[in-house]
C-alpha cells in the first residue's frame, strides 16, 4: 500500500488522509519536511499563531531494517530563529510511522477551544484527537508512563512537557526510545509549536503485519551489509563514539583549542578531562551502567549510554558531548554527576539541553548565577523554568533573548540560537556551518569538524580560512540528503571515508522504491533542500546580515591559538554560489 | 564661526572638533544623524558593542529664533530594532548646541574601564570627559540636581536613569526642559546605547556671546512671522493641543473606533472619558497647574503642561497622549493620577514611557499582572524595574521580547518596536506608516491620523485602503524633512492646510544659510533621508518581511467597526515605489 499524507486539522479537531502529491514522492525526512513547510506555511506568519504548521516525517528508509535508518524530522517554521527548522531524533516514531506508511503528518490549526490539551492518536487509517485535561501539567517522564498504560508500550510517543505547554523559545518534543527513555527534537523551540497547537502528545501504533514495502529487499539487504561493515569498520562511527560516547569530544576539542570554555573566552577548558567521555566510560562501567546503546533499533553505532549515580541508580541516557560542554566548560560545572542531573530534570520539562545549558552559561555574565554553581542551575531549571517564574521564563526564552534583556553584546547565538560546542574561531569551518545554515547555529548541518580536527575525509587546517566554505558547502549539501533518508548523521564519517558507504546508501534507497538515483542525484537533492530552506528563510525575514557569527568573535581573540574569525561578509556570502 | 562636529571617543577618552564635511553642509537633525550612522556605522554590528555611535544633532533651525525649532535629533542604531533609530525631543539642548556650532556631537567606542559612568560636558572647543563614580545609580531627577550645582541651571542636561545604566531597551535619554523638567529621546533604547557607552550624562554650555549665525536674519524674521501664524491660527495646532495637551486625542480616537484598548482588542473604550484630555485640562486647572507650556523656548503650540495631584503638588509633565493610553485604555488603568504617578517614576528611571506602558499591558496577556491594577504597575516599575529583577528585566526589555518570552501570539510590534495609540485596522493610513517606517512602528513617522481623522489636510476614509500608501508616503517623506529642521512635528498640520506655512519655513531655511532651497528640494531630502535609512536598514537584516503588521490583525475583526488589516505584502511594498 502506497504511502500517505496524515494532516491533522487542530482548529476543527479533524484529520484527512491524503495522497502523496507527485512532488513529494521521492523525498523523506528534512527533505520533505523542509518542502512542506515551504510550500504550505506563509514565511511571515506568527510560528505560533495559527498559520504555522508542525510536520513529522520518517527518513525514506526508515522502518526497512536499513542500519542507523530510524530517524524522524520535525519540522515547522521556528519561534526560536523565526526561520525554517527541521530537527530530528532517534526513538521509535520514525519506524512505527513508516510501518505505518505515513509518508508526513501535518499538524495545522489551533484549536477553538484552548482550555486544555489534545492527544493524537495515530493507527492505519486513523486519527483520534482526545482532549486530555488530565496530563495537563505532567512532564515527559510521567507522560510516557501514562502512554505506556493507555496505548501499550510498544507505541511511538511524541510529547512535551511543562515548558512546550508555556511555549518556551527552549522548549523541543520528546520521543521514546526503544528503552522507554527519551529523545529530543531538540532545537529551534519545535516544542513550543507543538503546545501552541495544544497536542500535549501523540502516540503512533503501527500492528504486527504493517510493513514497510520494499521493492527490491534483496538488493537492500545486499547493500545494508556493505553500509553497516563500513560503519563498523570506521574508527569513529564504529569504535570511538561506542566506548566513549559523544562525549569522547571533550578532549579533543579542548587539546585543539576549539572547546568553548566560559561563555566563549576561551578554546580550552582546564577541567576538561573531569567532564570527558574517557572519565564519563569509567563512571558507567564503575556504576554498571550501559556504555552504548543506540537511540533506535537498527543502530550499531550505539553512541547513547546509561548513566547511573554513585548508588547505581538510573540518571540519565542519551548523555551527550553538547549538553556536557554547555553545562560544563561553558558554564563552568567540572561535576559530571550534577551535569547529568540537570540534563534529567531538562529532559523531563521537555527543554533543549543545548539551547538551556548555552543560557544559563551565558547568565553568568548577566549575574544571574556563578560559573559552576551547578546547585543554582539546578534549581533555576526545577523551580523557575518548570513554573514558569519571570527568571524562569528569562531562561526559557532562549540565549539570544537573555542577551537582550541584559544587555550583552558576547552573545553566542546565529539567527537567535546558540552556538553549540565549537568554537568558529578555531574551527572555522565549523563557523561557516553556523554562520550560513538556514536552521541558525547547528552543528550537525554541515559538520566541519570532522574534516577540521578528527581527520575524518581528510585534513584541513581548523585555524586557516582556505578550503572552508568549500569544505562546510558540501557537507552541508550532503547532509541536507543524509538528513531526508532517516539515516544519522554520523553515518557521514564513513561516507567520508570509505568509498563504498556512499553507494550502498543510494543502493538503499534505490531498493526501497525501485528507482535509479545515482550520486548526482543525492548531491542534487541536497542542493535543493537547502535552497528551498534558504529561500523560506529570505522571505521570513532572514537575510545575509543574519548569516553571521557574533560580532565580537571578529574582534576579540581566542585563548590558545590567539584567533579571530576573519572572514569577510562577501566571504561568507559566497557559501550560497552553487 | 562655521558649525563643527564634535566627536568623542570613548575607548580613550578624547575629543576631536572636525570641520563639516562638505556633503552634511545642508543637512541638520534627523537627515544628519541618519547620514552620519548610515555612512559611519557598520549596519551589522552590535548596537550596544564597540562599532554603534550615538549622535546629537540640532535641527537646521534650532537656536535661530525660528518658532518651535527646539527639537534635538539623537541617532544610533537601535538594540530594539536593529535597525537604524532617529529619536527627537524637546528641552534645551538643540539651542545650546547650535549656539556652540555643534553642528553634530558623535559619541564612539566604548571605554576600556567600564566600571563607572562618565560625564562628558560640552563648551565652546572643549569636550571635558570626567569619571562620575558618584552619578552611578541614581535617576533623572536628581542628575538634574547635581548638575544644576555643578554647571548651572542655564546649560543642557542628557541624561540617563537606572534603566539605561542596564542597557535595558525601553531606556531613553533625557533632556532638561526650559522649566528643569524632562523630555526625552524616548523610543529605540537609545538610553542603552548611552549606558553601554557608559556615558551617564551630557552637559553642554554656552556663553552669552554664542549665538547661531544667520546669513539673513531679517529675512528670518519676516519668514518667522508668517510662520507663528499660521500655527496659531490653526484649529489643532493653535488651539486645541494647547486647551487640551495631546491627550486631546483620547476621545477623538475612541469615538473614531481607532483607540486601542486592552491589547488591541477594541477599537473604543469604554472609560475614554476619565483619561481624556479635557478631563486633564480640568483637573489641571482645578489644582492650579498648568494647561500650556512649551517643551522648548520658541514654541507657540504648548501643548505641554504640568500635572499637579488632588493637595495641588507637581506630579508630572509633558504628560503626552501615548503614554495615557498605554497605561490607560491599552492596560486598564482609569485614574488619571495612577498614570500621572506612574509616568512620573518612568522618567525618572529613564524609560520610554510609550514601549514600557505597552509592555505591561501586554504583561496581562501573559499573567503578569490585570488590568486596570495601577498599584501592581506602579510596583513593577519602583521595585523591579528599578531593580533589575528578573521581572524587571522582562518588562525593560520592551513588548516584543515580553511576547517571545511568554510565546504571545497578539503583540502589538513592527520591527520589535511597540504600536503606538493608533489602531492600524481602524487608522489605515497610520498603519502603512507603522509597517513601512525604518524606525519600527512609530506614529510620529508620517502621522496619518491627521487626514484619516481629523481632517487636516483633507479627509481620506480611515477604514479604506484608497490612498493610503501615498498619504502615508509623503507625510513620511515629508515628515523626514521637517525632523531635520528641529522643527517639532506638529508644525505639520498647518502646513498641510495653510499653504503660507511651507513657503515660509523653506525662506526660514534659506535665510539661516543663505541659500536657495525650493520645495522640491525639500522633498528630495525628505525622499534621500528615507532611502538612506531603508538602505541601512537591509543591511541591517531588516527586509520586506519586516515592514509587516502583527499577523493578528489579518485574522482578529476589530469591534466597533469590525475591520481586519487587508493590505497585501505587495500593496504594502509598493510604498517604497519613489
Amino acid at each position: 500500500m502506497s504511502d500517505r499524507i496524515y494532516r491533522v486539522d487542530m482548529s476543527n479537531l479533524s484529520f484527512e488522509i491524503e495522497d502523496v502529491p507527485e512532488a513529494w514522492q521521492g523525498l523523506g525526512g528534512r527533505g520533505l519536511t523542509s518542502t512542506i513547510v515551504a510550500e504550505e506555511v506563509n514565511p511571515e506568519c506568527h510560528p505560533l499563531g495559527p498559520r504555522n504548521k508542525l510536520v513529522f516525517a520518517p527518513g525514506m528508509l526508515s522502518g526497512t531494517g536499513a542500519t542507523d535508518s530510524g530517524r524522524c524530522s520535525c519540522g515547522a517554521k521556528s519561534p526560536l530563529t523565526g526561520g525554517i527548522k527541521e530537527s530530528n531524533a532517534g526513538g521509535t516514531s520514525a519506524a512505527i510511522l513508516a510501518r505505518l506508511g505515513v509518508k508526513a503528518l501535518i499538524i495545522e490549526g489551533l484549536p477553538e477551544d484552548d482550555s486544555t490539551f489534545y492527544h493524537l492518536h495515530v493507527t492505519r487509517e486513523n486519527v483520534e484527537i482526545t482532549r486530555v485535561p488530565e496530563l495537563v501539567g505532567k512532564n515527559n517522564f510521567e507522560v510516557l508512563d501514562i502512554m505506556a498504560e493507555k496505548v501499550g508500550n510498544k507505541a511511538a510517543v511524541m510529547t512535551i512537557g511543562r515548558a512546550g505547554e508555556m511555549k518556551m523559545l527552549v522548549a523541543n518534543i520528546s520521543v521514546r526510545d526503544p528503552n522507554g527513555k527519551l529523545r529530543s527534537h531538540g532545537r529551534g523551540g519545535l516544542g513550543a509549536v507543538m503546545g501552541a497547537k495544544k497536542v500535549k502528545c501523540i502516540t503512533v501504533e503501527a500492528g504486527p503485519d504493517d510493513e514497510v514495502s520494499i521493492s527490491d529487499p534483496g538488493k537492500l539487504k545486499a547493500a545494508n551489509k556493505k553500509f553497516m561493515h563500513a560503519i563498523l569498520a570506521h574508527p569513529v562511527a564504529g569504535e570511538g563514539l561506542k566506548a566513549f560516547g559523544t562525549a569522547i569530544l571533550v578532549n579533543i576539542l579542548s587539546e585543539a583549542g576549539g572547546l568553548p570554555t566560559r561563555n566563549f573566552r576561551s578554546g580550552e577548558c582546564d577541567f576538561a578531562e573531569q567532564i570527558s567521555g574517557e572519565r564519563m566510560a569509567r563512571l558507567i562501567t564503575e556504576r554498571e551502567g550501559d556504555t552504548a546503546h543506540g537511540c533506535h533499533r537498527g543502530c550499531v553505532i550505539r553512541c547513547s549510554q546509561t548513566y547511573n549515580d554513585e548508588d547505581g541508580k538510573y540518571v540519565t541516557s542519551g548523555f551527550e558531548y553538547e549538553t556536557i560542554w554547555s553545562l560544563g566548560a561553558h558554564m563552568g560545572i567540572s561535576d559530571l554527576d550534577m551535569i547529568a542531573r540537570i540534563d534529567n530534570v531538562m529532559d523531563d520539562l521537555g527543554v533543549d539541553s543545548i539551547e538551556t545549558g548555552i543560557t544559563l552559561g551565558l547568565a553568568v555574565d548577566a549575574g544571574i548565577l556563578d560559573y559552576g554553581d551547578g546547585e543554582a542551575a539546578l534549581r533555576i531549571i526545577q523551580d523557575d523554568l518548570a513554573n514558569g517564574t519571570p527568571l524562569g521564563r528569562i531562561i526559557g526564552g532562549g540565549v539570544g533573548n537573555l542577551g537582550r534583556l541584559y544587555g550583552l553584546v558576547r552573545v553566542p547565538v546565529v539567527k537567535n540560537q546558540g552556538i553549540t560546542a565549537y568554537e568558529p574561531r578555531a574551527v572555522k569551518g565549523q563557523g561557516i556551518t553556523f554562520a550560513t545554515n538556514p536552521m541558525g547555529a547547528d552543528h550537525t548541518a554541515g559538520y566541519a569538524v570532522a574534516t577540521n580536527i578528527l581527520g575524518v575525509g581528510g585534513h584541513l587546517d581548523p585555524l586557516g580560512k582556505e578550503g572552508q566554505i568549500e569544505l562546510s558547502r558540501n557537507l552541508q549539501i550532503s547532509t541536507a540528503a543524509i538528513d531526508s533518508t532517516g539515516m544519522c548523521i554520523f553515518v557521514a564519517f564513513p561516507i567520508l571515508d570509505d568509498p563504498e558507504c556512499m553507494p550502498a546508501l543510494i543502493d538503499m534507497i534505490n531498493a526501497r522504491f525501485g528507482i535509479e538515483l545515482d550520486f548526482s542525484n543525492v548531491m542534487e537533492l541536497g542542493k535543493r533542500i537547502l535552497r528551498t530552506e534558504r529561500e523560506f528563510n529570505l522571505r521570513a525575514g532572514l537575510n545575509s546580515a543574519h548569516d553571521r557569527l557574533p560580532e565580537f568573535m571578529t574582534y576579540e581573540t581566542l585563548p590558545p591559538h590567539d584567533v579571530v574569525w576573519d572572514f569577510t561578509p562577501e566571504e561568507i556570502d559566497g557559501f550560497w554560489d552553487f
